[in-house]
């Protein structure tokens, strides 16, 4: 079968002689039919942060280079295995929940997945990726589509899943305030699930221009660009001169987290969803005066995946004009990883159609 | 009357002449019995940041140099003002907190003084302090001694304060696990009130020999030198492999907070009680994987004063040791500015016997 797969850092290969998993008999195995490509990719492709490097394969999936790509995808089940219960059947369009956990650490105990002390993600630390013919997932990891959500639209269920397990972490009270950092994929993400949660005013602050119109479009009450106004005075003003009553990073540099930390109101919460590739000079004493909270959220559990789906389902996602490219399998280092690198504020989300 | 009074940075004099103050109709005059000195009370000799500048007069009081100094003090009710109606009488010994705060903001709406607009304190920003024969304080920030409490141990309740309601910042189930970072006058309170929460283990971290002693007597299970052992994996080990529940930094220094961060558990909390001078490189990506939290414990509020008052009166506080020597108000620049500034780690609070 094919995958494309990663051989190292600026080797992406697309290979049509991949031996074709098998179905084991708590998976269920998938023919991919939408995946997205994002920043995790895009870094990957420079630096194999994400990607077990070769003399350290993957604790779990015991996996090296190379590894197939491709973690946010929908795709039609093509065969369950004998001991899957939990309704998934032949024919049916889903969506993937790539997380990859050992199963056996506390958080795991939990159903916090997320944390756990081992995780991967399929489509990165191996076990195969949404960017191929085939993919054997366990079943507990995918999701029924329902009819009015198109398999396109299956394929955004993963980055909104992020964005929905940051606003939880926040307890949203109708009419409440957020402050958004960064219009990325991820952050325009936020703001719709902030819609779904029915905050009130909804302020964006991004730099690149084109993102500022995505921004509006996705439900943004107000759009700031830090380089031209004040953020924390603007906020403040806007917000009965309190400040918001929480923000959400999704911007990942200094100035965007620290803006945050002063611009929210007494007692606020910052989420931090942000990776960072260095320590943060944050001022601390403005978390001190005011008693402000930083949190940061991590990936997304089953719960959230299941809510996103929900949420798509009632039409409290709007999230159509995130898919701004669809490309194909035979064309994804070119048009995709390459065009998104030199022209990434153009786009918020390119789709691979994986069969076309 | 006698006040000691700052006048500029390394400029402290014991002035005899000083207007006695008048009793308001919300006062209570208080003539202080002891009163303690701080690391805030040494930092404002050096500079003077807390200490409202010549030109820039405290926004609630008023009041520029030279501001009396003194805000850890206990006294003797000597006269109550004529709308004062919480059973406070003349004679009555109490501790004081030195709130000054603006009442309308909205925090100070909501009784959160201690994230007020404009806060400041008595003995730091104006209306008076402790190391002076007499202080007129808003009733309601004086509290009543029982008698089981000596005015000495009066005098502690606001360091106590401090940590309570920095260890309050938690919600602490019986047997969990704590650490503190940092064995001065504050992480030594902070285990007290740890203890008298029914913390379990509580680890403290602490690199002045005199002070892992201090620690041991205070409460602490185990103390950690980090010029020696590596915290992060000691905390690991005592905890189950996972790390202490909580971990308060009462150190300030970036090695302690980024530890910290790293040795709580997943999904732990982090509170800051230090105060910072600049700001602080923080592995932001060490409270992501674990979805940790890092909050900040700013001051106190009259519940705080009142569950300390509680808790040293039905023996939960044990803070005897704490009191390493006591000096006069004569002798104040040298037995206790200079003195602590030089064998600062020797002691833990040093008080001012303000009537000897
Ligand atoms: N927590 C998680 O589980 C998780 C999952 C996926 C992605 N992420 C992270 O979320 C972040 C956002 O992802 P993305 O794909 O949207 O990234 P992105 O790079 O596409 O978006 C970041 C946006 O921030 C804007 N920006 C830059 N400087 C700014 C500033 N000073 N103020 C405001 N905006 C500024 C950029 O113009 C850009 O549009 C990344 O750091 C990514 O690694 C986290
Ligand atoms: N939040 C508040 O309202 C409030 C109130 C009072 C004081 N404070 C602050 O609390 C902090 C503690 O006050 P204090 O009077 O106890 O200060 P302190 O300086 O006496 O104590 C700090 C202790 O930390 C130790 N230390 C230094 N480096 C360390 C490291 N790497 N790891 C562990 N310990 C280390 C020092 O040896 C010292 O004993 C200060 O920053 C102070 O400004 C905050
Ligand atoms: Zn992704
Ligand atoms: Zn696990
Ligand atoms: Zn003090
Ligand atoms: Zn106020």
């Amino acid at each position: 079968m094919r995958a494309l797969r990663y051989y190292g850092p600026q080797d992406l290969r697309l290979d049509y002689d991949v031996h074709e998993p098998d179905c084991l008999p708590h998976q269920v195995k998938v023919r991919p039919s939408f995946c997205g490509i994002c920043g995790s990719d895009l870094h990957a492709y420079l630096s194999p942060t994400a990607i077990p490097f070769k003399d350290t394969p993957h604790p779990i999936t015991g996996e090296t280079w190379p590894v197939t790509l491709g973690h946010e995808f929908s795709g039609d089940v093509v065969q369950v295995g004998s001991e899957v219960r939990n309704g998934l059947a032949i024919g049916h369009r889903v969506a993937v929940q790539p997380t990859i956990c050992c199963e056996k650490c506390p958080p795991c105990g939990q159903g916090l997945t997320n944390c756990c002390d081992l995780f991967g993600f399929v489509g990165l630390t191996g076990w195969g990726g949404g960017l191929s013919d085939y993919v054997c997932v366990d079943a507990r990891y995918v999701f029924k589509l329902p009819d009015s959500i198109p398999s396109d639209i299956g394929a955004l269920v993963e980055p909104l899943a992020v964005a929905w397990h940051a606003v939880d972490q926040a307890i949203i009270t109708p009419g409440d305030s957020a402050l958004v950092m960064g219009a990325g994929p991820i952050g325009l993400a936020v703001v719709q699930c902030l819609k779904a949660r029915k905050a009130g005013q909804i302020i964006v602050v991004e730099i690149a221009e084109s993102r500022k119109d995505f921004a509006r479009q996705s439900g943004a009450t107000t759009v700031i660009d830090p380089q031209t106004e004040d953020v924390v005075s603007k906020c403040k003003h806007l917000c009965n001169g309190q400040g918001p009553d929480i923000a959400l990073d999704c911007a990942g540099v200094a100035a965007s987290i620290n803006a945050a930390c002063l611009a929210v109101r007494k007692k606020g919460l910052i989420i931090n969803v942000a990776l960072w590739e260095e320590p943060v000079p944050i001022e601390v004493n403005n978390l001190m005066f005011g008693e402000k909270r930083l949190s940061a959220a991590l990936s997304y559990t089953t719960v959230d995946f299941q809510n996103v789906i929900t949420a798509l389902e009632g039409g409290l996602l709007n999230v159509e004009g995130m898919i701004t490219k669809t490309i194909t399998l035979d064309r994804v280092v070119e048009d995709g990883f390459l065009a998104l690198m030199h022209e990434k504020d153009k786009n918020i989300k390119v789709l691979v159609n994986v069969r076309a």
